[in-house]
């Protein structure tokens, strides 16, 4: 391989984390391809959470402890929409607000998504480049006892509290990957899929009609494909991915998630709590990396990043 | 008359304050019809600047001793706005943005800006009804020696420095008056024309097609009618309508602006500074009122309120 650039797949604050891990190592030849299924209209503005939180991480301003927002993010807008009758359940902060009207403004003159994401980045001095899956709008629901729900009624305003009886991604047929995540695939030396939650965040990027293709491609010509588990001891850090699995027939562990990954990936990455799954992890014929994945600040997310890169060969 | 509402057209502030004086001695028989040519779309979003003035002002909340905002908002939407590039020298607060954001998701989703207003001054609990004199697109633009000037560059951004040569309001041929501007104007005991600027403030709503035939028609079935000069001794209390008339030929005076609405109103009340221009005034066919029209708390605008009603026959 001559080209040294890497890509990983992310959805929120788990793959945000090792973003930020890879872009302490790589700086710009990180590109990080974004799951954009979970982007919503709030108050008639675009907010697209996932690219936002990993936005917010590589600038390092995330909001510490919470998976998305500013740190130190005021919410004097919300409180007055408030008043205005509009919903507040979706708190969106008052710097953070800043980004969604300078996209809507500029994906309403015409621009793409992809291209105002890139324009805020470089705004905030990003090294890496997040790209998102696609320009066209995808649109993930979930099925519960009550019927299908739009997916940050179930994520945000009903605090995942339903069981997660299916899963659909509404308009992911006639999405395309963009012109920009296809070029960086072509050119990864490296892919990784980032510790998200598999089946609503890496999940509807490998949907993008052309992504598993791209991906196979990608190892044809010799890149090197990593996964990372954000199953830890058979629990999810944040968020229900553990739950959902089990809900939706899979075993909530490590070695679940790297069934799922077993086709499309040639290392899988999981935490030393979960030794044990070795021998199963590569009786799926993947390479079975035991690390210290939980990343609790900077210093640990580089060393997991660190300790990726050289399983998958790259300096 | 039977009817005992009562109609004021209003720019910015000073038909702003004189409104707040009418509310508080009419209550919900009072409309303020606001000049909408003013109205621009900043960072995507829709502003109504006189309207929301007025509707900050009738809400006790406006910035004190600016012609807009909200008293005591915050600014870190528009501080994190310039981070991403945008220009800011039109600044809008935190909760002055709720404002726009809402109104802009309603107008999107097929509000009339009519109802979005309504709406806006409904949460805000107002007495009194705001209406914007036409929902159509109408926008004023400056000549200066430099060219045509979208007005908020002139206004905002420029300062209101340069000479104003000459003034059009773009898309006011196709503009209608609004159904509510429409029956307000035919169940009016009274019309008054607030001390705003009679060429950019009271100069758009004059213009709107029809509005000054519902205006005669008004006083042909008895409604009285009266203006208040926004110049006192020569000089605007705020903004530029004194340099402006001078450089668009008209007398810089309370004499000048009674010449502008001599065809339209019964009762001219200008300041008593200018007492010796009653003659002058009396000599254009108007009955001249002499009061204290300066309005600097709300004591003096409900006084200037009930001295112009008085006049008007309006108890």
């Amino acid at each position: 391989m001559a080209g040294t650039s890497v890509v990983t797949l992310a959805g929120g604050v788990g793959g945000a984390k090792l973003a930020e891990g890879l872009q302490a190592r790589l700086g710009v030849r990180l590109t990080v391809v974004v799951n954009t299924a979970d982007d919503c209209v709030r108050h008639g503005l675009l907010v697209m959470p996932d690219h936002d939180t990993v936005l917010y991480n590589l600038a390092g301003i995330e909001q510490v402890g919470l998976g998305w927002g500013i740190e130190g993010d005021t919410h004097a807008v919300m409180a007055q929409l408030g008043t205005y009758g509009e919903p507040t359940w979706f708190g969106l902060g008052d710097r953070d607000l800043a980004l969604h009207i300078t996209r809507t403004a500029a994906v309403r003159a015409g621009a793409r998504p992809t291209e105002s994401c890139l324009a805020a980045q470089r705004s905030l001095g990003l090294a890496a480049r997040i790209l998102p899956m696609t320009d066209a709008p995808v649109a993930t629901a979930v099925l519960t006892a009550d019927g299908w729900l739009e997916f940050q009624e179930y994520f945000v305003h009903q605090r995942q509290t339903p069981d997660v009886l299916g899963l659909r991604f509404e308009g992911i047929e006639a999405a395309t990957l963009t012109p920009e995540v296809e070029a960086a695939l072509a050119n990864a030396a490296a892919i990784i899929l980032g510790p998200s939650n598999p089946l609503v965040s890496i999940g509807p990027i490998l949907a993008v009609p052309g992504m598993r293709s791209a991906l196979s491609a990608a190892r044809s010509r010799g890149a090197v494909t990593a996964a990372v588990s954000p199953i830890i001891g058979g629990r999810a850090l944040k968020g229900p991915a553990d739950r959902m699995l089990s809900s939706l027939g899979h075993e909530p562990t490590a070695l679940g998630v790297a069934r799922l990954y077993a086709d499309l990936v040639d290392v899988f990455v999981f935490d030393s709590i979960d030794a044990a799954l070795a021998p199963a992890v590569q009786a799926l014929g993947l390479r079975a990396l035991v690390a210290d994945t939980v990343m609790t600040d900077d210093r640990s997310r580089e060393r997991l990043a660190a300790t990726v890169l050289t399983a998958l060969g790259i300096s």
